[in-house]
């Protein structure tokens, strides 16, 4: 009988967490429906006494909430710089293993805490996977409030951004949801850009290098040249590719 | 006789309107005291007819006010984002024309304004210049608020900034006296770092590089690869270095 849905998503965070957690370890904690799965199998962990030692860096208030209900011990980047391995989800992963992430809002601080990790973890289903980024998800851009639309039109020049059609987010809040007349706010008080692409990020890297380099960018949803490993449910069962895995398949 | 310090900068201030700007032109203006007679001259020669169709950009307040009381025409970067000239002061300058900008706090707004500037036209007292940056001027670094002492860590560790000492900046707004107990806040809602240096940096390229790409990083004071000329007042009279002037001498 074929698993669910969120039986998948069960699987994939609690092996993400079987494979890689260790006691003593610092562990950075994604946000999202995947990512929620192993913070319950880290918590479950601890709770039985198979893990001892651990403590943990939530990247988001979402997560924080839930690991502390499970009384996982937790702490800031301001305290521990240095993580064993962080688990999250993704929007996108290309068969470079390059992900685009945030469609929440918070990249930033998923960001901080996921380079700081040894091994990043990333957890998803296959709808995710994809050939090339962009088509599939609009790429986010957290860029500063002055004179924003003078930075989305630059960010739309772009050399390796050709063909994106930038839209300033609006809304109540940060989240991916344009459901308000205002402009939406991130935790950090900035703006955030979504660009749309009809086809394929031809390069990534380059995308990656040239948005950070763009004065009023603070950051940007790709995560490029991180991903230690990307674990994988799919209809025909669990699969991992990157470092200790297979190459990439899709 | 010799000119004051006051004489010198309106020498220099003068000179570069006189050199750079023409009638039809969108014109950057800087912030400080040598910006100040720019600025000025700018607002004499608007009113004389001298220049006409002339629009202006500040990078400060503090500018816009001095532009406004003279009647100069001014918009920001989200109705013009091309401009032919910018003219700003600098805190230090190497033999590279590469510059550490923004002890003020400005230097995001700075920055966002003179690397759209076809020619960014530098206007100095000798004693900004230097053979290395670095000793002579703390170099600042916008961070995000969040983890920002994770950030400054980071940032302490980066391999082209070594021997650096980070501090956090405090004081009651973002100018450059550390006279609060609170943490000086940029008008972008962000946090600034000063770096001290006790040795020159030894490339400035590189570590533009590496404090842009860090995670956390909003924008720094090195202004690398911008500076189109640079006019220098010395006890010796005026001299012009880059394009259309003279190679470094000092």
């Amino acid at each position: 009988m074929a698993l669910s849905q969120d039986e998948l998503k069960k699987l994939v965070g609690y092996k993400s967490v079987d494979d890689h957690v260790t006691s003593g370890m610092v562990v950075g904690l994604g946000t999202g429906s995947t990512a929620y799965y192993a913070v319950e199998r880290v918590g479950q962990k601890l709770a039985s006494g198979e893990l001892k030692d651990v403590i943990c860096i939530p990247t988001s208030e979402r997560t924080r909430e839930q690991a502390e209900s499970l009384n996982i011990p937790l702490c800031t980047l301001n305290e521990k710089s240095e993580l064993d391995v962080a688990i999250d989800g993704a929007d996108e992963v290309d068969p470079a293993l390059a992900l685009v992430k945030g469609g929440g809002g918070a990249l930033l601080r998923e960001k901080m805490v996921e380079v700081m990790a040894k091994k990043f973890v990333v957890i998803v289903d296959e709808s995710k996977l994809c050939k090339g980024l962009g088509p599939g998800f609009p790429l986010p851009v957290e860029i500063t409030p002055f004179c924003h639309m003078h930075t989305l039109r630059t960010i739309g020049k772009l050399p390796a951004l050709a063909g994106c059609e930038p839209i300033l987010r609006m809304g109540s809040s940060s989240n991916n949801k344009n459901d308000g007349d205002n402009i939406a706010v991130t935790d950090n008080g900035n703006y955030i850009v979504d660009l749309h692409f009809k086809t394929p990020l031809a390069d990534p890297v380059a995308a990656a290098n040239q948005l950070k380099n763009t004065v009023g960018v603070v950051d940007h949803g790709l995560f490029v040249g991180m991903a230690y490993q990307v674990i994988v449910a799919g209809s025909d069962g669990i699969r991992v590719a990157g470092t200790d895995g297979e190459k990439a398949w899709w």
